[in-house]
């Protein structure tokens, strides 16, 4: 190793799910949305001045700010946005996790937490949840450093509940707690009305699932005046410019049409329901999940050999080798007929692996 | 202030020009071009697939590394693509600076190396330029974290050549030196060829001056394979996709189209050089800038008189309020006709002021 090298961090990343971009693929593995973004994104970026970007960005993204904090029914200054809410969750562990007492997540949960945590240095402690999954406040209720909870949670999809988080908030005014809304909007309710009460509270929601924008790497997070000053303080100290003209205008124009939005994921809310029902039928157990997944194991057959399978048949699912999970599938929500093909294979499977064990 | 402010980050952020959207203003203040970008960045963004904007995009860029790479005539695996040069230093600076021996940089350059140091707590150390503010080689002879350059410098304008970065690499292979390129283009001759040479040198660029993409946010470094890994790593740390599909489409088409960069870069080049004769027609002097803007300085009149008359009269440049620069004013290089409206009301103004004394 060169004498430079010793000098650079040495961090394990994290890993997202493959973007293979094989055609005919059945893709149910990285939680996206199966329908296409509101007509108005097409609309707005079609109308999009390509010569203006010749010009930087607005830095504080304010036609997609205005349209978040309309959305919340909040000023635009408690309203924060990143590429992402990966982008506004890094910005917020470098901006909130400074004590050096440990942060405390769930030991089941986004799997980034802990990469950001090691690549800026910040301790940490995981917390079991229970054996079903569920989380328990009262594990939250000690000394830390700041607090970080997925609602629904991931890869689980259960929801904490407004009470377990008004309890942890109330046993922990000392430090930031950030409540992670990715999945929210497919049968959860949002704590973002409860940062009126509690200034220390942050609540991080995502473009990418119900809105259709993976694509464009948009997040946005709503707390306190104070807490979206510190947040913005940090972001403009790494990249004053973060949010490029066509996220400005594609996101302005996402979260602008509700009616698109409420459509789309009342489909996916039936979907995931209908499949619940037919993966039980096919002796699946699973929590009962809120978010556009479903976090299933088998019985009979390991997780690891049903998600061979379903990749040799060209549908792919995340599997994650790690304790107490590694006997789950997380299946992302479809289609009706992507779920219909995916049900259908298991089915058949099943069928042909009893045949051959008798 | 509530105790979970104690455990908050405080920083200073860096403050960008201001980017007014006020029409019939000419706006010479941040650097940006003043053409539209390649006209096949405009096809390529029409024919993008809206609908795909519902999957994550590829985490690598693929398309645009891979154009960035044959552009310098590298592997795809010795480039690296950000949110802007300013995403690719700050993950620099990150991965990078990370010994607790501080970073050498000049005391007159890119005010945004101090933000990002002051953020990571990365210890520095400015080292002054000469009086006519080049940069002394010998002065980074020394025990360091890490260097960075700008070359050109920012705001001066001025190249510090091949041959003093190469004695400096010379004299610092236990550290990483980065060269910010974002000027390269206007004047200089780019150092990326070194990396083949020297495996801690990291080459920025961007694509926000030369390319006409300030509005895409889109930034690039080529380094060795070694660098390259390892400034991945911590990106895939912080936010597994940077790049949106906007950016990837833009990005690649700009870069590709070899003949529209030359002849808008050649336009720039001739436009600046005369008005550096217009300018020293008007008493004023600048060092001999090879980048897309001059750093003037009038003999008789303080640069913040000038600069407040200038936006009165709707131009608008930077004024920086610091030590050893604040008799000076940085002035984009525009189009001929911007440049003509600036001259002539410098031209009047100056005649004004001069009768007034007498």
């Amino acid at each position: 190793m060169a004498q430079w090298e010793d000098n650079v961090r040495h961090v394990t990343p994290y890993t997202p799910g493959e973007q293979p971009r094989i055609p005919d693929i059945i893709k149910l593995n990285t939680n996206e949305n199966p329908y296409p973004p509101s007509p108005a994104v097409a609309e707005n970026l079609r109308a999009m001045d390509i010569d203006a970007l010749r010009l930087y960005p607005d830095p504080a993204a304010g036609e997609l700010t205005e349209a978040v904090a309309a959305h919340f029914g909040v000023e635009k200054d408690r309203v924060f946005v990143g590429v992402g809410s990966d982008d506004c969750l890094a910005m917020s562990f470098l901006a909130f996790f400074n004590s050096g007492r440990p942060v405390l997540f769930a030991d089941i949960t986004y799997s980034f937490y802990d990469v950001w945590a090691g690549l800026f240095g910040i301790p940490f402690e995981t917390v079991p949840l229970a054996d079903d999954f569920t989380l328990r406040p009262e594990d939250y209720f000690r000394e830390n450093g700041g607090i970080i909870i997925a609602s629904p949670n991931a890869p689980t999809g259960l929801l904490p509940g407004t009470d377990a988080i008004r309890q942890i908030l109330e046993h922990n005014p000392g430090v930031v707690v950030i409540v992670d809304e990715a999945y929210i909007d497919f049968g959860g309710e949002s704590v973002a009305g409860l940062t009126e009460e509690y200034e220390n509270l942050l609540v991080v929601q995502t473009f990418s699932k119900s809105r259709s924008l993976a694509g464009m790497r948009i997040g946005c997070a709503v707390g306190s005046r104070k807490l979206i000053k510190y947040l913005s303080d940090v972001k403009y100290s790494f990249n004053s410019y973060t949010m490029n003209l066509p996220s400005i205008c594609a996101g302005a124009a996402a979260i602008a049409d509700e009616a698109y939005f409420e459509e789309t994921r009342k489909k996916i809310i039936a979907t995931r329901e209908r499949s619940k029902q037919e993966l039980r039928a096919l002796g699946f157990t699973f929590p009962d999940s809120q978010a556009n997944f479903i976090f299933a194991s088998h019985p009979e057959v390991p997780a690891r050999e049903l998600f061979a399978a379903l990749r040799q048949a060209g549908i792919i699912v995340r599997y994650f080798d790690k304790p107490r999970i590694d006997n789950y599938l997380r299946i992302t929500v479809g289609t009706d007929a992507q779920m219909d093909a995916l049900i259908a294979f298991l089915r058949k499977f099943l069928a042909e692996r009893k045949e051959k064990k008798l």
